[in-house]
C-alpha cells in the first residue's frame, strides 16, 4: 500500500522563483516556509509549526497594531521592505509607550517574484526584529498571479505591553504643551524618491528607517506622566501629524518652522521637487507632546540617546477652537499647515 | 494667518473609486477610514483615532493568528473577502482552544476599486467579527497603482485567550487517537471554483466559511484534556492537514475514506474538474484529534451543535515512522494521501 515518497529537492534560491504552488498550502509551500522564512525569522515558536503562536503574557494594558507595506522600490538607501515592516509596526506599538513584544507577518507574493529577494527581504525583517528584541512568532504567506500583486506586500501586526501608570493618547495635548521631534525630518521620503526619479544631484541620504521603542522607554522614564503623547510622523508628514493631534485634542499648534530640523539635501530635494519637506514621511522619528514644565529635561534626555541626538523644541499646542496648525516662518511671516491634500508620494511605506 | 477651510464632501459611495490619495496618510485618507471602516467595524477603540489599539488582558496563556486573504472573486455564493477574513483568523485562533479576543485589519487596495464594493466588504467584515463576539480595534489601509494589486487584499491579525488548563498542539496526536471531522468536506472550495469556471451544471452550494470557536469551546468543556489538537483544513484541504499533524507528531493515520462527509454536488464537481474533495479548501470545519475513550461522547457534543450536526468519526491515529496518511477506499482497498502537490486552486481564501 505504501510508495516511496519523492524526495524534494531544496529550492533554488539563486535562480527560483515564487509559483502558485508555494502559496497552495501543500508541500511547495511548507518548503518555502522552511527554508526561507524559519530559517529567517528562527524562533522556537515559529518553529512550533501551528497556525498559531501562543506565549503567556502578564495581566495588564496591551496594545496591537497593524500595518500594511506596499514600499516601492523593495529596497531603498538604508533598509528594504523587510526591515521597514518591522521598525513601522514596532514604532505604532511605541508610541502608545509600549514594549514591543511580538510580531505576526503576512505576506502576499507575486507569482515570479525571485527567491533570492524574498530570502534577502526575510533576512532583513529577521534582522531588524532580533536588533529590536521582539520575535516573528507567526506568519502567513499567500501567493498572487503576476500582474495582480507588486513583487512583495508585507502586512506586520505587533503587540505590546504597556508599563503600569502610563497613559499615552492622542486626545491628551493641552494648550501651553510643548511640542518636540527627535530629529531631522524627510529622510526616508526623500531617501526613496531618490531612487525612483531622475533627481539630477548626487545624495548619500539613507532612510531613518528605525525602532523607536528603547528612546520611548527613556522618555517615559524621565518624563513620566507629564508626557502626553507620542506619534510617529509616516505617512502624510510631521504637518498631517500635528493637524491629526489638533483634531483629536480640540487643540491649535503653533509651530516655529525654523527649528525643524531639515536637513540640506533634504531641502535642496524637496525645493527641486515642489515638496513641502512638513509633508514628507518619516521612519524613525516620533513627535512628544509633553507638559511644559518637563519639556526641557525631555529633549536633553532624548539627546543623549542615538536616536534622539538632533531632537528640537518645535512650539507648543494653542487654545484654538478651529484646531489649526499655523507655522511662523523665519521670514517672521505665518502660514496654517493644513493635512496632506492629494497624494505627494505613493507607496512610501 | 488664518485661511478658511475647504468643507470636504462625503465620499461617492455609489460612483465613487478609490483612488491613490485614499492610502497617502492625508485628509483624504481620513474620510475614508472614517466613512467606510469607522462606521462599519463600529467600536470605541477604533473610534479613539490611535494607530494602535490598546486594551486590558488577564494574565495567561495567549495566542497571536496572522492571515492574508487574497480569494478570487471577492464575492462568492455563501461570504465575501470580508466575512472571510474574520472567520478564517478567528479559526486559526481557536484551533489552538482560544477564545478570540481582538482582530487587526489591514487592506491593501487597487486604485479604481469601487467605494461601493470597499463598503460592502468593510460592512460583511464588521458583521461577520460582531456576530462572533470580536471586535476589529485597530486596521491600515494602503492603496497601490492599478494593475499592481487585484481589487482589495486583506490581513487580518487575531489575539485569543486560552482557558487555562488546556494545551492543544499540533505534536500531541498518539498512535490510537481518533480522528474526527466536524462535517461535509470541500464545500467552500467548490463554492468559490462554481463563480470561476462554467461547471457545467447547477448548484446552490454555498461556502461553509464559519467561525468555530463557539464549537470549540463546547468541544473542550466536553472532552477537556482528552482532546489533542485542533486543525482547520483550509487550503490544501483535509489531506495535507492530515498530513502536516502527522509530520509534527510523529505518527501515521488510517483513514477510512468512506466515513468522510462528502455532498453529492461536491463529488460531482469534483468528478468533473478532476479535482479530490480530500484536497479542495474549507473555511467552516475542523479536524479533532482524541483520545479513543472520549471520541464518542465528543462526536455526540459536536452534533448538538449547529457548526457540528454532520460531524463524523473517520479514523484513527497509527505508529508509523513514515508518517503516512492512508486510506481504506470503500471497494476494500487503499491508497496514500500525500501531500497536496502543486496547486489545486490558486486563491481560494
Amino acid at each position: 500500500m505504501r510508495a516511496p515518497r519523492l524526495r524534494t529537492r531544496k529550492l533554488d534560491l539563486q535562480n527560483g522563483r515564487v509559483d502558485l504552488s508555494h502559496g497552495a498550502g501543500g508541500r511547495a509551500m511548507a518548503q518555502l516556509i522552511d527554508e526561507i522564512f524559519r530559517e529567517a525569522f528562527d524562533n522556537p515558536m515559529l518553529d512550533q509549526g501551528n497556525d498559531q503562536a501562543a506565549f503567556d503574557v502578564p495581566a495588564g494594558r496591551m496594545v496591537m497594531s497593524t500595518d500594511g507595506y506596499v514600499i516601492s522600490p523593495l529596497f531603498f538607501p538604508g533598509g528594504d521592505i523587510g526591515s521597514l515592516a518591522v521598525h513601522g509596526t514596532i514604532n505604532d506599538i511605541a508610541m502608545a509607550g509600549a514594549r514591543p513584544l511580538h510580531l505576526a507577518a503576512s505576506y502576499i507574493i507575486e507569482e515570479g517574484f525571485p527567491l533570492a529577494d524574498l530570502q534577502r527581504i526575510a533576512g532583513s525583517m529577521g534582522c531588524a526584529a532580533r536588533d529590536a528584541g521582539v520575535a516573528i512568532v507567526t506568519g502567513d504567506t499567500k501567493v498572487v498571479e503576476r500582474g495582480k500583486g507588486d513583487g512583495v506586500f508585507i502586512a506586520t501586526t505587533g503587540i505590546g505591553v504597556v508599563p503600569p501608570g502610563l497613559h499615552l493618547s492622542g486626545e491628551r495635548a493641552r494648550p501651553g504643551d510643548r511640542v518636540i521631534i527627535s530629529g531631522y525630518i524627510g529622510d526616508h521620503g526623500v531617501a526613496v524618491m531618490s531612487t525612483r526619479r531622475d533627481l539630477g544631484f548626487e545624495t548619500e541620504l539613507l532612510s531613518d528607517s528605525a525602532a523607536l521603542h528603547g528612546l520611548v522607554a527613556e522618555m517615559a522614564r524621565v518624563a513620566g506622566s507629564s508626557l502626553r503623547l507620542l506619534r510617529d510622523p509616516t505617512r502624510g508628514g510631521l504637518a498631517t501629524t500635528l493637524n491629526e493631534i489638533a483634531q483629536q485634542s480640540g487643540v491649535g499648534f503653533l509651530i516655529d518652522e525654523g527649528a525643524i530640523p531639515v536637513r540640506a539635501e533634504v531641502a535642496a530635494a524637496c525645493e527641486l521637487l515642489g515638496l513641502d519637506p512638513l509633508y514628507v514621511a518619516n521612519e524613525g522619528k516620533l513627535v512628544a507632546i509633553v507638559a511644559p514644565d518637563a519639556a526641557e529635561t525631555l529633549v536633553a534626555a532624548m539627546r543623549a540617546h542615538p536616536l534622539g541626538r538632533d531632537a528640537a523644541l518645535i512650539g507648543e499646542a494653542t487654545a484654538d477652537e478651529q484646531r489649526f496648525v499655523q507655522m511662523t516662518t523665519s521670514f517672521g511671516g505665518g502660514r496654517i499647515a493644513d493635512w496632506l491634500m492629494g497624494e505627494q508620494l505613493p507607496r512610501i511605506c
